[in-house]
């Protein structure tokens, strides 16, 4: 519950508009809609944040029972505005898609979406640049949330540091955008690269591409953290949806 | 073998009631209940916790060779009281149900288990919460536990500590049990948050739920062991079986 | 701010009793007390947890700068009841007594304390076991708080289960307690032994004893978070307190 | 260099205003400046960034031989523009400023600075919070960061998770700031708190406070990358320099 | 190649027998045996250990591709004494049994084997105990090798520390075997249990036995590690093989 | 990009023969190939390795989409020039194999390849050695990439420290290679001692052959990254394909 | 407690020569002799293993504080028989043996001891061997623990893997030895070739020696558990007490 | 022992030069010359090495008790030929320049060392660089020892990846050297970058520079393992010695 929120109630139960009782019903079960399964509460949707003009509601697929996911994604569709569903495994995805045929897929990722109708044209331009070809799906997932937030998205995939011209040749992106999603796996070395020919802020998002001591993205996320670039921050390995989102807030600014 | 045990059979011998020989091998034998397979000891049963009332005898199926397991499920049935298997895959499940069919199977969760047929009303409150869809499960499997210890209990599901509303909204709860059980994964903050609205103990429970830098639960673990609030204490990743049994012990205080 | 607060707080705005600002102002300022050094807040005492009876309240010295324990240090103790101040350095312990000379020193431990004047007859029997003479001083620290918080306490120490009867030596103590805090280093298996001779709940304390892959304390808390005894929980290595706190939490109900 | 140098270098080889060799000397010297030390380049002065307006020169310390370390402030100094030096120990901070009397302090820091002697007013609002007091150096070193590249701080200290009614009494900066630097020790939950109250950015910072699982501010950090809000971001341990960097430089956006 | 074995070559060469030439040969193919697959060597086999009396041939399954692994079978098979197959996965069990049935199973392991058919009576009592009904096929590994080098082996199982009187019913054998193995999971408290009972070398066997934060052994590794007590080493986990085999080594002492 | 290319572009511009906008063009576009997958950059390819003599052009297959790798190898296959593709499963060999029969598959491997048709007989030794029949997949990859780079290169296999004398017995190889390629799984300690025997340069290759405490690979790669031979430098687990093209540069010097 | 020892006592009772009370009594308090410290039990002693010939009392000083520790080896003095005191810092060997006249202190070492009087002649060989210069403290420690316990000990220093004639220099120790001691930090190689070159027990010791990757001894401890020679067990880094223990006890089978 | 030497002695004995028990003599003390201290062996000295042209022979202070070090000192500066000794504190330094005059030292390192006298011209060119300026006593270390093996150096430091025109102005550097050494801390990015602009072999060193999520070097070095550039191998964290021994080998080749 946001601190507007709060004050707001605090009026209506001082000027008589509500009672004690009320209130607390409404710290209970506002902005929160319930999902039942078999009378149990399986999911609390926060129903606040999908209402506000641009910001997605998300649904994390993973770890959920395929009945709960389910139940939760027939609800959220239920209402208005942007939905997205992240980390859907390909055979999920055949089966909600046949379920919800208004659920699209975006290529190359595990996310199926429904954008909002009326959107307003993208403002601002968001860079999202990654390593290697194993690394495009995350990248992906970055691009598709930075534009359900209302961002101009470019990208450019496949420039990892061992060849910098591969790099270098993205100068118009790296010239004009105003805050980068840098996606790398293995060392983990882009951002700090790209860090250090902006003086934009750099979301670097660790993959868990490589193997051996790659440790599954632990080694491009200790990389990250250490970057000697002082304008990157990082996000979880594979959490292409969390730098996306984080993109799309700072845009906004 | 409790000092109670150890201090009767020192009386039965000195007053007669024993030989020495008789003490030896009712301490090699006593309370425990040998399973063979083939001829071979699998599993020595102990026999003398399940005899308690309200004390479910309790079998972990995981890592058990099935025909094992089932040497050991049939031995436990054929003693009174309440019986508690964990830990079962789904395929397991059925088989097992299958062939005793006075087994039933907790919803949502990996259990199997025989109620104690004239159980008394449950008494005290365990309050478990959980701050996600995917901790459900873990969440399940301790309030089946606390229930089967003669507890009430009571839910909160999906209440996370990134919408405190949700949490806030199960004031009531907050305000009554005895004991709370919070199961959470990610970064495990939740306990932390319950903590300081109760002056209670909180049983902290890490899940595996997460990807990445979640490590299987590892962080959430850590997030619970570093927890700043003084009531919370931690089991085992994805252990809802001990923190409802724990949660259990206090209840009947 | 516990529930109750918030709808006591809620009534007085209702009958008219606050205004909306004075709410505001509370949720703000109460029951925080702040501690100001140079003119900025460098601590908010939670002063409602220590005015409650039997709780005292409690500074973690470590990682302060001196200036700021002393600041802290001095506002809590010109409020009544007990305090504890937890972690303190052998250095810290004689500047701080030249200064408070009404704090104590535990014997063995990193703790200053002040009694509550008026303190009831202790009820309850908590018992700590700790496994090797270089876990007393957490012991210690363990019993300091039950004792604090209203507990009996009686120890057992130097216990470790390479000498099963120093364990068993204990009879006594293991049939009467009401909960055990069992501290142990090196493999950390104490707690699963004792944890399986009683039916209370036994919380376990991880300590730094040992050397080379005791990696300073984490092999005793692997150890524990793995007891095959299922009425053990966990607190954070070297953590006497916590688990004294908890304890002492658990004895009251 | 950035883009724009290049493509301005290759204009002046293009329309002959510099030879190819020159243009080689510029891309070999400029814009860095070379500190030498018995002869031999000790540091390569990036002097181009601390040219732009508010935008520090940056000097860490730690690792650097105090010979090292001397000669390179001596270089900084000798330009304009605001300057930092980060995680000077003590010892050095009393060398340095005796040596350099224009170097300011920041209490309760590790930094020495030089503000830019013309700043123009403060824009934006940048908030500063931190969970307990052991936080304070890492979150004023953030604070610092932020204020010298032209941000407005306000900071919000020891209100962690644990005591909820600490954090909420921040309301009016939660509702007002543009973005958000927090700082937290033991088990990092307040990133998470935060990030659900508000819809900016807020990048996270874990310290090395806490002791045993702490491991130095690891448990902080994994609980950042797994935070359950999707607005955070992380940097490294104790890096309160790179979250004030890029809080300042998302509110320049 | 042992010490004995280069004086007597050197001897060879000093007295004529041999040239140098012969001798480097020597060097370079004796005891070493070649298995070739395809023109090309796979395995060098070391026939020298086989050859003496009641020292299985052993080969390790694990990693080696199937075609590799048969023709090195073969090759041993060829040869007359003991022969053990270890982690050898049931696919594989049947694939080789049907090929070589004169290979036997080793009930409950994952071992295959061919005893020595003039095998001796077995002297000396090795003990084998194990805490789990999951430790079985670890602990009969380690029971099959000790039985191969010429032990006789009792066994006493499921006698885990969280029940003490399941181990102290072990009695008999504590008092009677020359070394004893020790396999445990979990927290792998066992062998310090047996450690303090006995005055014999203890070797113990961590096992992959447990969850969460079990790590497939590392919890019960590091225990076994840190035993208060002095008599117990250490092998890899789940390495029932390497302890059986020590184990055989230190009774023919 | 090179420096040569950079001045050869300069000097370009300089001298008239491209504008500045043709200079930035070549800097985006060359000597990178584009790969496309429904209108998306999926690869940049780096020609200019290929073209030079000897150097194949690699693509690592392993977290490729099976789409992006068909576009890659069509695109690659279309130039002249030797190709190594590498970590390819099984079932994508015979799906690659099936539509570029040009491609061969090398023994034992993950690897297909494509031989330069017109090459130089090979020059210069380098001797690929390895632990155990476990580790030959590695071994062989790493001489397959030698090859290709124009080295001759001999193999000894399965010669692990165990048994020293299978290792001396490669006295000729030990003694005429000019650098060295040593794999190894489990401990990893075969670089030391080959390296202790030679003085050449060696590099060390762990393998994840193990299980348990091997860690994947993790204590061979600690071994062998301790080694006390000063000749010794490693690349990561399994890299097979690094240290043959390692081998293959040194051999050229 | 050994079982010998519950028989005897069981007869005790049953025979009349014992109260309940009594063998309670003696259940509680033998065979350990308590230290206090200021009225409190500081340690257990446990005499029975120090009154066995040969055995030595041990004392591990690490950990202890000085108070603690003074009082405990006072009452170990009094007692006959040989005494081992080990992990004893410089400055406290000083302090002890000013108090102590009668304890002795092994070169190189961290231990004070005090040798059995009338002990007989050492039989059976053990053979200690350390791979660096840094390891011989602890191979120290070992060589001196066999000894106490009866052994005849010889030593092998400085000889590791990667200049393997230091090692095979040891020829006649290698063939003579019942059992043997190998210590070695880095990448604790040493313990596999020695282990390959006789066919007897092999107790490997890693020791912290070493820097960046050796992580304080794990590298060498991995290496050691990862051992390819089947006759190798491995105890904690830096435990030369416990390898030399059980070298003394398997050279006593 | 070489396999050279090898075949040399077996010639002795078939040739009657010598008997066989001077060859085992030879194998047992050849060519290694013994230290004693206090009568026992403290040191094995491979003269071999250090006899060879250009080879210094080197000792790792580290670990060494302070005896022991002088005492190897002092016999190997009794042979001709460079010697190094490396990981000296500074206090040492200071100890072993006042008793062994002839010994320099190494600006910026750890290093002690004497060239040898009559060194021939330096021949081919070996690149030392490294990230910052903490970086550069490892970076000084890799150049002294690969002058000591005969090697022309060069050196570019301060030169990380977060400033590519730094790196990008040794232009001339990677242009003509053989072979590299790369030394970065943090992220450990450079060494990637380095091996995509030169098609030499790069040998990376991790530096324990940085802080926090450094670990003390173990990102750089994880970063390094993972390197996307095919032609960089890695040594141990600091261990500028090794990779410039290997450089030196490399360049000699």
């Amino acid at each position: 519950m946001t601190p507007e929120r709060l004050r707001a109630l605090l009026l209506d139960v001082a000027e008589g508009r509500a009672t004690v009782d009320q209130a607390l019903h409404h710290l209970e079960g506002f902005p929160v809609e319930l999902c039942h399964q078999q009378g149990a509460v399986v999911a609390r949707l926060d129903t606040q944040r999908g209402m506000r003009h641009g910001f997605p509601e998300v649904i994390l697929a993973q770890g959920k029972q395929y009945d709960h996911l389910q139940t939760i994604v027939e609800r959220a569709l239920s209402r208005p505005g942007p939905l997205l569903i992240t980390r859907v495994t390909r055979k999920r995805i055949q089966r909600l898609r046949l379920r919800f045929p208004q659920l699209e897929h975006a290529v190359d990722t595990g996310c199926l979406y429904r954008a909002e109708e009326s959107m307003a044209a993208p403002e601002g331009l968001v860079g999202v640049l990654c390593a290697g070809t194993s690394d495009i799906a995350v990248a992906e997932e970055a691009a598709l949330v930075a534009r359900l937030m209302g961002a101009r998205v470019e990208t450019h995939y496949d420039a990892g540091v061992a060849g910098l011209h591969r790099l270098l040749s993205a100068e118009a992106l790296l010239r004009s955008a105003r805050v980068f999603v840098v996606v790398a796996g293995m060392e983990g070395a882009m951002p700090s690269v790209v860090g250090g020919l902006v003086d934009k802020p750099v979301i670097a998002v660790p993959t868990s591409a490589g193997y051996g001591a790659a440790f599954g993205g632990v080694s491009a996320l200790l990389g990250m953290l250490n970057s000697c670039a002082s304008n990157v921050t990082v996000v979880n390995i594979d959490n292409g949806f969390g730098a996306g989102y984080v993109a799309g807030l700072i845009n906004r600014l």
